[in-house]
């Protein structure tokens, strides 16, 4: 790709999710030349089994909706690289960004949008059992457990709706909570305590995972029908998420407490140059949707337009 | 529609456009009881010829986008009226809404989406011309105009837009501008200065509307290929929109200088119970986009939950 390579584009977005792919569309539409550099050209919304609630679309696998991002920023005359940024310097004014697979990146200006990531439990064996009966995502591994016994960890929308899903697959679905009452869409809440294959057990947490090439059990903090262990195939975690904030940090931009990083109503951060948008910003009231993400998106190219038109007057 | 009257909502949308039906979508994924009432289910998305910045459809008729808003919000529970607000009373910790159609209507909280109107140019007989020649819609009457002589006052996107647009139907487009550049997207720039069939009068404004029982020609403030007058069949105003804040300012609702009403992050405004989200409020920067309008609404209808939620432990 040499020629992406030894190009100075006005715009580089660091994430390819919906934040990045709307960053895009805004940017092309201003003849902004840009480029998406992501490991995962679609963000994770790609995992999702369906979509409900982005605007415009009854209900869509996530798969297709991230295409149709993916398309139109393509479409727009948008550029894309699948790699990892691992570095980002600046330098005479423009910035320069290195990838894991050795490539260069020259732009004037930056979109961060670097999503989330899955919170773990922190069990010792959590990553052996990962792919084993440990899974992060029920829309995707879902289906591995058709008759089977699951358990999902967690209390908010993610959990009930992964419980809610894996009900049609599984044999016999968990939910371990260590709250007492569940949390998020009243619609999911309703919905897993109406099956009847699903057992909710509060305030329990997930003290160990044990089995042999596979998980077979998880013990738990309290006893449940007079056993301290549950026998399961499958545990999907479900516990919330953190902010992507290694390339932020290391850069400098200023981030709260829980390291979102900050930005202004125009989605600028603290640093000239570099912009933020989707669920790694603080904006949007933390609310973290796709339609959230995208509207950052948009408002961040939207930014990057009149500050790049003002430095060229 | 006794039944919509005699209930209580847990939230009344004010304004039926792309904020409203996503506040709607979003409301009711929470299982809150809600309706969208306004004037032009859909809004004013309706009249746009093509609408390509909308993540997730790469080009889709206005009217396409704005039905299928509807039909999501509908399908998951919002309920609909199509009529006018004229007055918030607020009795006893419920909000009372009256409409043109002397319907009332009993809600907890409120969410005002009230959009933006068009500016006009404030000529005498400019009301009289209406649908006589003058439109500040290209998109709804660019038909009308096939092989004749028209003019667009303006010089934002939605007077390029307009232009692009009416070059493929009428014989000559006229872009009337008091400015000495055009504004906005680059990519409509572009587009209405490689377009043949259409001429750009800077420094320019419109001083007179004449002609019969139609429009045949106007004055103009600065001589064009050495006259005053431009002779046009079509004239179309697109020269920005300011917030309809009426209902907002009878409520006693906080707003800024230019009218638009202040929301915090949440999209709350400053009386309890009542959020606004879209074009006539002060947040996403105040880029005025579907997407952005769409956030908000999904933002405020979160909010509420919380508030409700709050409200009934």
């Amino acid at each position: 790709m040499p020629d992406k390579i030894n190009k100075t584009y006005d715009v580089a977005i660091i994430g390819s999710g919906p934040a990045g792919l709307s960053a895009s569309i805004y940017a092309s539409r201003y003849r902004l030349s840009n480029i998406v550099i992501g490991e995962m050209l679609g963000g994770s919304i790609s995992d999702a089994h369906r979509v409900c609630n982005y605007p415009g679309f009854i209900d869509t696998p996530g798969i297709d909706l991230s295409q149709n991002f993916l398309k139109q920023a393509e479409h727009l005359g948008g550029e894309f690289s699948q790699e990892l940024v691992t570095k980002i310097l600046k330098k005479d004014n423009l910035f320069l960004l290195e990838t894991e697979s050795q490539n260069t990146y020259y732009s004037k200006t930056i979109i961060l949008t670097l999503g989330s990531s899955r919170n773990k439990l922190g069990l010792p064996n959590e990553d052996f059992f990962l792919g084993k009966g440990v899974s992060y995502c029920a829309t995707c591994d879902a289906m591995f457990f058709r008759e089977k016994r699951v358990a999902v960890v967690g209390g908010s929308n993610a959990a009930t709706m992964s419980a809610s899903m894996l009900s049609d697959i599984a044999s016999e679905v968990y939910i371990i909570y260590r709250g007492t009452e569940l949390r998020g869409d009243q619609v999911w809440i309703e919905d897993v305590k109406e099956k009847s294959n699903i057992k909710i057990i509060y305030s329990t947490t997930v003290v160990s995972l044990e089995g042999g090439s596979k998980l077979e059990r998880i013990k738990l903090s309290n006893r449940y029908n007079n056993s301290e262990y549950l026998e399961i195939d499958g545990l999907f975690i479900e516990i919330g998420s953190v902010p992507n904030a290694d390339l932020a940090q290391q850069i400098g931009v200023k981030l709260d407490r829980e390291n979102y990083i900050v930005v202004s109503e125009d989605q600028s951060t603290s640093l000239e140059g570099i912009w933020a948008a989707g669920d790694c910003t603080n904006s949007s009231n933390k609310f973290s949707q796709v339609v959230t993400a995208a509207s950052e998106g948009a408002i961040a190219a939207n930014s990057i337009f009149a500050f790049i038109k003002k430095k060229t007057v």
